[in-house]
């Protein structure tokens, strides 16, 4: 947790602000602060600045604040991903926001477990937990917003051309096409990651017709997780 | 389990395998394999091709199988890294092992908790194993070198100037440092990237003393891990 995040629920008053939860647990057990600490802390969506922990026990801590710095740029980047299993898409929430894109939907595949859809962790409020993660870790406030497509073929049909608007589109593949082109930071882009497995011929097609670029990540197939960080690493900007 | 790797020790005769452990369990849970099937097979440290289910039950899968393609050219770099938490740890070692590192050092920080050292995931089978995940996923049969370095100085003083000559050497900061350069495919690299919380000053100082330059990831602090992968990701060949 390298920034505090809170939202106006945890305001006792105009820069004073309590917590008790799993922020308060990793103050104790990773930061081992003690009152008269300075924190990081930032509003949900807002500004960041620093705190200073007036009081801090067991039940909770008080940290006086002020806020004047914004938060980074996001990466102009949705990313357009095949529902991962479980396990992986908890760690693919919290990368998604610590590397900063705008926004992610995950869609359905011929390759998508059906019970994937089902998952735990698809709960709103599941969701938001690991996309603060990601924010804590990377000092950012701005949540990526998250949609679900679970049917392919009305996504792509009926929503996806007006994503695609005015944006370039890529499709990573783990094939002989081009390589991922270079791009500006302020390209807005739209980046398809398949399952593990890939996707099928027709959603490829589908696809490809709607105005994605196949690009590749070249010759060794990774881990849907590891080309996730790979091209969002390339699209990083650089400070 | 993009490739199935076996040593001389699978072999029942020359062009014939049989495998009975993890491998077995793979082809009848995920890939839901049959008799007649026909599975990718690679030699550890050597060639890869094809092979056909011959028998397979419960008790072991018998594979008939010729060789005759060299594994992807590894990428010609050598991590250095911050010995990290176990559980970051085995996926790191999977992940090094997927973008086809040559080499992978784990060297001692000030910020690495020394209860990190003694992790069974240390263990010379447990980190093969590990590595031979990576391996699989990737479609590669050439296990990377794996160095421990428990002691910081001694490490940097007497170890590193031999492991520099003739390699570029890149220091990932989360601070305001130069970008990471562009690089070509078939430079030597060595890129070192400290735990959480980062190297001590101490540390960053004595890294560029010894020939390291410091290269900037960009303005947001990553987990370790997508700190690797989005470095890895950069530096992969294209196809």
């Amino acid at each position: 947790m390298n920034l505090l995040l809170f939202t106006a629920d945890d305001l006792l008053a105009p820069g004073r602000l309590a917590v008790s939860d799993r922020r308060l647990q990793h103050l104790h057990t990773v930061h081992r602060a003690r009152p008269g600490d300075t924190v990081r802390v930032g509003e949900t969506g807002g500004l960041m600045g620093q705190g200073v922990l007036v009081e801090l026990d067991r039940q909770r801590a008080v940290i006086e604040f002020s806020l004047d710095t914004p938060p980074p740029a996001k990466l102009p980047v949705t990313l357009l991903l095949a529902l991962p299993r479980p396990k992986m898409l908890r760690r693919i929430l919290r990368s998604a926001a610590e590397f900063g894109v705008e926004s992610l939907v995950l869609i359905n595949s011929y390759r998508v477990e059906k019970s994937y859809w089902q998952t735990p962790v698809l709960q709103p409020g599941t969701v938001r937990d690991y996309l603060l993660q990601g924010l804590e870790q990377a000092r950012d406030t701005v949540l990526p917003a998250v949609h679900l497509e679970p049917r392919f073929k009305p996504f792509v049909e009926d929503r996806l051309p007006a994503l695609l608007a005015g944006r370039r589109a890529l499709l990573a593949h783990p094939r002989d096409d081009a390589p991922l082109p270079p791009t500006d930071n302020r390209d807005a882009l739209v980046v398809a990651i398949g399952p593990e497995g890939g996707f099928i011929p027709y959603e490829v097609e589908k696809l490809l017709d709607s105005g994605f670029e196949a690009v590749a990540l070249g010759p060794r197939i990774l881990r849907v997780e590891n080309a996730v960080s790979s091209v969002l690493g390339r699209l990083l900007p650089a400070p």
